[in-house]
């Protein structure tokens, strides 16, 4: 079991998401708890004001530390105890690994800014973690934060229904996925690559992991160089080289 | 103006996000247009099939090519003409450049794959261009689909109320953003650094720029690296690698 609290000026934008397939069954199954908290709920000026305008001049309004510091006091959330994560295209990187780890959490806090900018307390006194899902600029957290909510909830056990659908995920493994087919065996003259349709299992396992080599090669060598290659695959890569020296088929 | 046309067998998971500030706003006047497509539409078996099993087996279901390539027709989409995007991890990381680049597009076709996999022939005959938001495994497109959305319409004229507000943000410099601070200027024993209450414009400008390249430095040393330094800037960076020679704040 997880527990998402999610902290956001826009609740209701999670709605659709948090109904759908995956994260519904995973929440009426118990494996995952998702509480919203409408940050404006804990102003307590007139205008119920959750952003102001920033210190030293500039454009945008930036997220206040008030509002934000209220909320997590009222849910308890413990800065020493649990991940208070921000979601910010400043912070860590969000890969697998990061989802894995974060998966073996009870209890995950999110704080989705603008990203406009928050004040700078709320980065360095409330949440104890920042988490960018990527380097492109978007209107908030929110969308990062479902992005966060689904990686982490697949890894939770008993989410996935087939055991094995997590862990064969190509990235699982640092490489990307070999190509897949389904049918019909013919389409439009697009065919499926005969091995497949051979049976031979030794020859299938085998071709499908040498498309997964040639693929990370050709289009994201910088996977390759994070992983633990067998003698095999360093053969097959050297074949791969020698038949496309100047790499990409994109 | 520019016009998204999405292709998922969950189209009703957009509603919330879409309906939200930002991207609401940009519909209603007229400057972004979202078309949802079900795929499942375009079946034609009894059962309404969109995925099936791998040839070769192995476990999780593949979307099949045939629904995807009769919505694609019914929608006119023209491969030799617009962008068709397959949303996957085995795609183009998706950066602000790339944003900046697609935002130039007046009408943009997104096909949220499922993560478990699609037929190859989706990708190799029917889209021109993947795309993937990071390295993470989730459940579907359709949240690497808002994300592209939201990150590709803010680039539109006139959708940000603030024609700064774009061109400002830190990531648009290739620099992360540095520390902002709004009212009050104490909280909790938490103050605002006095430069910013100073009014003194260039020591602001100037501070802003040395905590962005500080922060970029010791955070996400390669984003620096892609970076064009003026003199100055490479002066400040050797100060504060002089300072604080181990790199790191977190």
């Amino acid at each position: 079991m997880i527990r998402f609290d999610i902290l956001s000026t826009f609740p209701e934008m999670f709605d659709s998401p948090f109904s759908s397939s995956l994260l519904k069954k995973a929440q009426e199954k118990g494996l995952v708890q998702i509480c919203l908290h409408n940050i404006r709920d804990y102003t307590e000026d007139r205008h119920r004001m959750t952003d102001d305008a920033p210190y030293g001049g500039g454009g945008g309004m930036l997220m206040k530390v008030e509002p934000v510091d209220k909320t997590l006091r009222s849910i308890g959330a413990d800065r020493e105890a649990i991940p208070i994560v921000l979601l910010t295209p400043q912070g860590q990187v969000f890969n697998q690994a990061v989802a894995e780890e974060l998966s073996r959490h009870s209890r995950i806090v999110l704080l989705c800014g603008h990203y406009e900018g928050v004040d700078e307390r709320i980065r360095t006194k409330l949440a104890n973690r920042e988490i960018s899902i990527g380097d492109y600029v978007l209107t908030g957290g929110e969308l990062p934060a479902m992005i966060l909510v689904d990686a982490v909830s697949r890894l939770v056990p008993g989410v996935l229904g087939n055991a094995e659908s997590a862990s064969e995920d190509s990235l699982s493994f640092g490489l990307l996925e070999y190509p897949q087919y389904t049918r019909p065996s013919e389409y439009r003259g697009w065919s499926v690559p005969e091995v497949l349709l051979s049976g031979h299992h030794k020859l299938i396992t085998e071709w499908r992991r040498k498309e997964a080599l040639k693929r990370t090669w050709l289009r994201r060598p910088d996977l390759i160089e994070k992983m633990e290659l067998t003698e095999e695959d360093r053969k097959f890569l050297r074949e791969v080289r020698q038949n496309d020296p100047e790499g990409g088929d994109r």
